[in-house]
């Protein structure tokens, strides 16, 4: 199916297809070579960018809804996504926005057409190790990009109300959930998890704090052998406790009360 | 307006004031006397109840229709809501038992009717100390009771796992942030605070490890005062220090990394 075949099915069968008033927007991070980064979709007209998203068919669960639709916009599959929160003001709404853009895909539609109409959306974030996933565009993307957190361009509607929000949840999730099993290699040394951590945080930490904390929490186990190759006075190897780990993500890294 | 009244306004005029497909319910724990409740409205006619919830009206926010909602079906005003999760599965949807209760109001409605339509719902949760507050009914509202979380009925659709959703939401806060303020008087005793974290985690506590920890996160300030008519060991009386307490709440308790 070409673009404008695509585009065209849409506006027309849509509203035979998905739940109105709903949609679903997704916040990949990535985390490479010491930076976090977010997945972005280049918008078809304007010199914009967005959050992989879209709709929710009649009898999809919403939550599937989401890992359905970063596949088919970006060709991510298997990711663990979490739901973080539902983003139903009014200022997310720009009936004009949408009517701007279907006009320049030259198609003209009534007032209450229903990609016309107000959508609330539920948001979903991931961490992934970009190196391990290829995004791709599909017939309605036209690039699909890493962008540095900080240097994130110009996003449509609230896109950078979601992603700000998304980035929070996740820096506060660090304060009772281990962070880390899904991102770093199987064996990884004490400096490369502070980086991790910092790169998340945006901020420096103190090393001995960090280490004396992160171990506290007893979901690392420290390996027999050292890294290789590394002159740096930390060599030792870490891999996670898997089940500590699990336990942690349960009941948060204190150990609950 | 009577109950009937209302109940014909939302089946003829409903969907021109609501957003299609979406709704809010709305999940108020309740502290009173060492137990942990939550409030319940009873079904019209099925011997079944659930949490106070609704529609969002078309040019509301939806943060706004939850305050609204809770507002209406059990009179509580200017609480706090907590968004906590979004409930979009497929097992939620029951046309057939929505076409049931039309019936027994004496009402047949087509097919498409949008009240027969699959809703995904957003889920809110408050903390109250429920002497404060009077719960009462509306139109639609048969009963509007608290009930023990240990011995809740018979619920409808999916409502108690929403309830079970928003306590484990409510549980695994205990962990990185203070919970107390709203709920306990201005001045308490240790063994106040204690009996608070113990109900709503439904587990005995070590008095010592919880009193150390507790105090550890420099939330409380001691006062001068202590608690007279009290033959127990700690009558020392505590406040919340807010300045900590909202510091707290927006790094977590561990005061972030």
């Amino acid at each position: 199916m070409t673009k404008n075949e695509a585009i065209g099915a849409l506006i027309e069968e849509g509203q035979n297809w998905f739940l109105p008033s709903l949609s679903v927007d997704c916040v990949i991070f990535g985390f490479h070579d010491g930076e976090l980064k977010v997945l972005l979709l280049k918008h078809r007209h304007l010199n914009m960018w967005g959050l992989p998203g879209g709709f929710v068919y009649k009898d999809e669960p919403a939550d599937v809804a989401a890992q359905r639709v970063l596949q088919e916009r970006t060709g991510l599959q298997e990711i663990f996504l979490q739901q973080f929160h539902t983003f139903g003001d009014m200022e997310r709404y720009d009936k004009e926005f949408h009517n701007r853009d279907l006009k320049k895909d030259g198609i003209t539609v009534q007032s209450d057409h229903w990609l016309l109409q107000r959508f609330v959306t539920i948001g979903y974030y991931a961490l992934v190790e970009f190196s391990k996933v290829s995004p791709s565009e599909d017939t309605l993307t036209e690039k699909c990009l890493w962008w540095d957190i900080r240097k994130v361009p110009s996003l449509m509607l609230d896109h950078k109300k979601i992603l700000d929000k998304a980035l929070q949840t996740l820096r506060m999730q660090l304060n009772y959930q281990p962070i880390g099993y899904n991102l770093l290699p199987e064996k990884f040394t004490m400096p490369e998890l502070l980086k991790l951590y910092e790169t998340i945080l945006d901020k420096k930490l103190d090393r001995r704090n960090f280490q004396r904390k992160i171990l506290n929490y007893g979901i690392l186990r420290r390996l027999k052998e050292i890294k290789k190759g590394v002159a740096h006075k930390a060599p030792y190897l870490y891999s996670f406790d898997l089940n500590r780990y699990q336990e942690a993500l349960s009941v948060g890294l204190q150990g609950g009360w």
